[in-house]
């Protein structure tokens, strides 16, 4: 079994209820979230051996973060506790044509504060096979970044397999560095890259893109999109590629590509068009790739699980991908939420 | 005025909030729920004279469920209560491609145990007019298929017009029967039949199916299929049938049939994008249409109302037909959901 | 910046939770309503200075209303308390082929039965320069009628500008006089008009009519209503359309129409797919007409914005525009519910 | 069986959650009360046969009442629907040193506006042993008083037993006579009559008092209480005099006696200090001692139930007596809260 | 009427519901709270004029905190909104041994960081009468300390009346500067002194102490601590001492005592054994005070009425004292608790 | 570190909200619960090395029941998934005169019906060095009685130590032996002994009895119902002896004894007036003595310790003791409620 470790920051998220806008009626729903978290949790209802390592501080908010861990057999042994404060976010649902509201009140948290001697990667990352970060992470603050190069620095040395999902938050980015600079450093180290169809260009500063709706009129349209990173990073082996069409808070429809140097797989197009709650698709599409790159290789069936996990998260509450491995197959498969008795 | 009995299982249904999985949040919200308490219920609403028959547990569960029948309306004075327990369900709303999910809980129920000469058949149906009973419960266990049997006998022979609606819970069928068999014998003594196009097949091993989508375009597809249950059983004289098409766990469309040995009738298309809670749904159908034959007879006005009320339920949460005869008939006459003010 | 007054009733709302019936378990959710109140709260959110006036009671309820006005910045320190009660009205949310039900129980509420002279119009209207009316506080008794006209009257004659949004609520109408004798007493004094498409013939008896869907494939068939009006009452200076096309409880299309003797301005059609709370929606526009006119003047980027806030409201629990100029600038703009982070 | 039939108005009870007060915040919580509604269904949930009596509104309110009296086994067959409002009442609870608040909107209901002559008290009584009424309904209204007044006569003439449950809203006493002339009135048809130690002053206008906290150390200081009763109206048999002490909002002691003209019993104190709900702890009181003056005649037995039955309704949420003969009977034998597993 | 004016911080209080520990189930009640806003809401609450000044963040926090203040009748025009975040707490409620937990989120918040100059005290306190200020403010940090020193220096310089309640939250003080050191400092300017027995030794080091429970037994024996302070700073005209005895997290008594230089008065001991929110007990007694004293000058009626406005706020949920003045005197009155109905 | 395994069965526990009666309204909350399960949790959240062993049902039940304990950082990889159902039980609390009533729905469970070779103890147990059980295991089944006593033999010839919590559920022992005889077994077995004054007459057939309220008063009472157990089996070396006064449903005090052959401590009194959730307490008595014996042995300490932490737990929802170490130090230390900020 694969030995995964993940590193990243995970927050409390203080949600409005139902539509509701915040503060609306006095009461908030209280789950966890963060990039890497959601992935780890994602493996962790999969039965997967995950690690997730972060900073948290030392008291009832840092407890309950370490205990909803747990309670998805996420590993939390190699994690921090420190004096410091836990980051949170607020957050309303979207609906028709009022989008998704998002306050953040992140700013130093123990993890963007930590110090990076904190962590000893060698002996950290001893006992795992593979390393996943976000393009979150880094834009935490300047240790965060710190933390997270030398992460994938000493995972790539001692062999791990590195994934990295580009993810830009344009407002994080405040230490003084140039994002690009900074995602262009990580891929020296990645094997597995992720990301949406604008990421190459707004991370990565590069210039291929793909008009709107081309996915399955034109598949080969995302080809020099891939073959660019290719050219760019030789040690990326394998890249998904995800399309998301927004046509309402409530709608929006989502497929994704597998690349390899030599070959290219494209997902079902899955329509959503009841969203019930739409943060963590992605985290929940890059669980579902790295378990099916994992159990089945690059082929045909890697994308569609990845496809149909992004896809299954959008009907589920809160940010984590609170779903069986059989449920996902059943909807790679071709299931369409026909009840089962 | 006609005076219903009905046998079958009542549960208490126990539901995860809004659109959570289950035991997501540590709540579950409680209704009752059963194919023939639902019919029951829901013509209770009506206020129509109907007598709900079953064994239930000397306990608050018992209690409880007696207290939700006669709040509806429902005669509850035949029931037995004994030692033992309810029949339970867990469940969870589904939501674009993941569909609902129920977790049974309901073996070795009091109704699942009960000793058929519990009940005195000639009896408690010597001031009734009609017995409705569903392929469920006979599915329950030896005892409950005797009960079954018993009742639908007595019934038979003592001039009530009897009512089937076919209903295969295969999982439910385990204690070394076909079902086959006891519906075929169930079959003998029923006088209106209710099932969806596949039951046909699937309960009562015919051969005649529909293409699908063909309801509208070709509605004489159906007339084989009503032609060989009407050969095979000379005592049935009226038979609904239920089509349904599932777009997503919200979406679906439903239509009906209404066939005499002569003639045929076809329901509207009723779209339902936005689905409440699809349970209960076939009853509510099978409660529309014995109300309205009943009161209208064999008409194109009897299959709208039914096919109405099977509609109007999608919208309601809880299995039960909340829901008056006139806003059924007003959807029946055309009415799409304005506000009235 | 410009002063507002208003003169309503503002009623309790209570409504039951989610999608379920009135009463369908033990809990109803309170917010306040009312069709001036609405556009009062819309403006205050916005920051206008607005004056709400009223009649309310010496009790919990009437303060409960008072602290939710001041809450959203509304001044109330022109209204009335004295004995008497609250009106109110129990509301469940409609869905799919299941409309909204709304049952009132406001009848002899304070301001039904508040005497005319309670408000000297003199010295409440002196630091104002709009008072806004709707067509539904004349309904509610002659003394409300009694002040309606009253007010209409001293602003006109003070040279506040008069808007109102005729609104029929046929079942109010009770106190003996035709509803249409008041409605054109009411034209004498307007400045701003705002109606739905039914409107112009139901509450002024006019006779220009547009068949349905009409709007953008030909708006000019709207001209004729306007120039209807506008010939009978020369006060009238600028009218506001709204169209509304409802498919379900749960999906409406909405568009709107500015006119002036000379000119005409249409908005975008905003379609509604998953409506959260359609009440309040002829209100929100009504608010973004006003707030629009004011800053804007007449012109398209007026229409657009009033169009928006309506739809908007759409996606809002409650009857409260609860939303941001720049939110609903957005959607003006051309946003479609994507989310901002 | 005794076939109890009561007459009284029944209202919805708005609470606020928990210690909140009133529209603290946005939720209240819907439960059904009202004097004799409490005892019908106290007597429904002892498996008595009982008839409430009243008017009740023709809407969703209405439906309401009626579901929630049947579901408790109370016959609602009697009751007139008609058009008309139901009686409201806003709730919140005390707290140490906060009592109870409660606001009515009960004015102009139903039962306040019916026309007597909707009543055929000597076919509604039919079929009856017993008329219930209390002090509460003929406050109402003149026809209520009049109804109070026909129900109570016919129910003498025909040979039932009439109680009378003294209980005084000085508030509601608006339409111009003296409560006392009223209440001496009804005394003439009363056999058995329930009270508090001051209603037989405040209500029958009556000498004897009775100094506080006497009740254990002397209790022949009631005596002459009842005597005078005795004396004055030679129809009253056996009198219940409740006696209640309040230390705060959430603890009181209450104790009871029971007298007829040759003797007296008293029942045990019982010490109340974290009250839950206090409404409704007289009908609780009224409930238990109709039913064991009818099981077990006049003894000590049967006020230490009624006892019991008072005390205990005091630790259950809501107005009704949701408890059962045999929780009661082990609280008046002396159990004291334990647990039982 | 008197016209106050306050500093200080307003947080946003996150409660577990119920008796829940923190995150026990995932929901968080949302309230305000701040020991000067609570003075400032509770006297908003009374209807005086009262105008509250901090700085807010301009976000929706900062939008829901302003609304809750306005709500309350309370002046925010005088408040800062600038870019930064809101100070948060997370709180439980204890239970018998179990004490009330609080996680402070604090640190940073607006008016944590604020820059002095925002504040032109000259302008914000022309037209004000009185100024309110807590131990509480100059603890947050050096720069809030600034702020207090040059309001209170202002407000004294133009004649206001200056109040301060003493109140040590020793955990904030972390600038470096010994809090003895500012507390004597704003002595200066201080009128009117509110502190606990414990506050004049630990905050302004002084050696006056009383053994416990003395108050009623001794009253004299607080006479030393009251001249302490007025020896040390001529300025001071009026002392209020509130005394507390805690039994359990559930149970606590409360009284107070009012020193003039001459004179002494004390109130009666309010038991309060069912604390439904002690938090803000202490902030409700100052509200009281101010109130009573600006409206009945020194004397007993004054002392009574803050001593009860203390004690009634442990029965109200949230921090803030939300009360009538009627339920207050009533209580000072002697009431305990009792229902009107 | 000492590393504990249990066995035992786990249950879910649905509880009616707040005080309410069982399905009053129609929600059910939803926790975890088992004598033993209690312990694990208790240690889990000290950081302790716990195993809990039992058989749960391969469902979204067994899911959660799985999730719950390793959120607690229990270890469930000892644990045993099958086919079946879980134990069920409904609760609502009580209060003043109302007990606590418990509904099962326990029977046919996974551990009631498990092979008891599906447990190989020798392996389960080859990494643990104690062994805890209690009283209700054994009770459950003929096959759970049979794994009871498999793994108190294997530990004890394994070298555990192990310890047992007398506990009888009377009605569960329904397979046909006689409980004192399975008791007595049991007994061979054990090290450390737990149980109330009670059970040692009704579990073991002692005959030692101790005067109610002796506690203090003469602890020495209590020496001979040790010496009885320490008699007849020489392997028990420590014995706590719980004692409990029921005042009513919301207050009781409890109080503890450790004794071993030669000396005996006694802890103090705790008055618990308020009981939040009485139910675990018990377990939470055994959790802190566990702990408290491992960690500072048999002292004085140590029964504070224990009995601290089991009057902590009637202060906390639920039935698991969420409370650290310090907390409960603080109260064996003489903390009583007191707030801390």
């Amino acid at each position: 079994m694969t030995r995964y470790a993940m590193l990243g920051e995970i927050m409390m998220r203080l949600k409005a209820p139902g539509f509701e806008r915040l503060f609306q009626t006095p009461t908030l729903e209280v789950t966890m979230a963060g990039a890497e978290a959601n992935v780890a949790v994602g493996l962790g209802r999969f039965d997967e051996d995950v690690s997730f390592i972060t900073a948290l501080p030392k008291n009832e908010l840092g407890d309950t973060v370490r205990d909803e861990l747990r309670k998805h057999g996420v590993d939390i042994s190699k994690t921090v506790f420190q004096e410091g404060r836990l980051g949170l976010y607020f957050v309303e649902t979207g609906a028709n044509h009022r989008p998704i509201k998002v306050v953040y009140d992140r700013a130093d948290s123990c993890i963007a504060k930590v110090d990076p001697s904190a962590f000893d990667w060698k002996e950290l990352l001893a006992d795992r096979d593979w390393f996943h970060i976000t393009g979150i992470t880094p834009a935490i603050s300047e240790t965060a970044m710190r933390c997270t190069l030398d992460a994938m620095k000493t995972a790539k040395e001692m062999g791990l397999t590195v994934s990295c999902d580009l993810n830009l938050r344009a407002a994080l980015w405040q230490y003084g560095v140039k994002h690009i600079d900074v995602y262009r450093q990580m891929m020296e180290y990645v094997d597995v890259l992720v990301g949406n169809e604008g990421h190459f260009e707004s991370c990565l500063g590069l210039s291929a893109r793909v008009a709107e709706n081309d996915i399955h009129d034109n598949p080969s349209a995302y080809r020099p999109m891939a073959d660019e990173v290719f050219a760019k990073w030789p040690n990326i082996q394998k890249i998904a590629i995800t399309v998301r069409r927004t046509v309402s808070a409530d709608h929006q429809s989502t497929a994704a590509i597998l690349a390899t140097r030599d070959e290219m797989w494209i997902s079902p197009i899955f329509e959503i068009k009841d969203i019930v709650d739409r943060i963590g698709g992605g985290d929940a599409f890059t669980t579902g790739f790295l378990y099916a790159l994992d159990k089945h290789g690059v082929c045909q069936k890697t994308i569609d699980f990845a496809g149909a996990a992004g896809a299954m998260k959008h009907s589920i509450p809160g940010d984590f991908l609170r779903a069986t491995e059989a449920e996902i197959q059943a909807l790679a498969d071709g299931a369409a939420g026909r009840d089962q008795r």
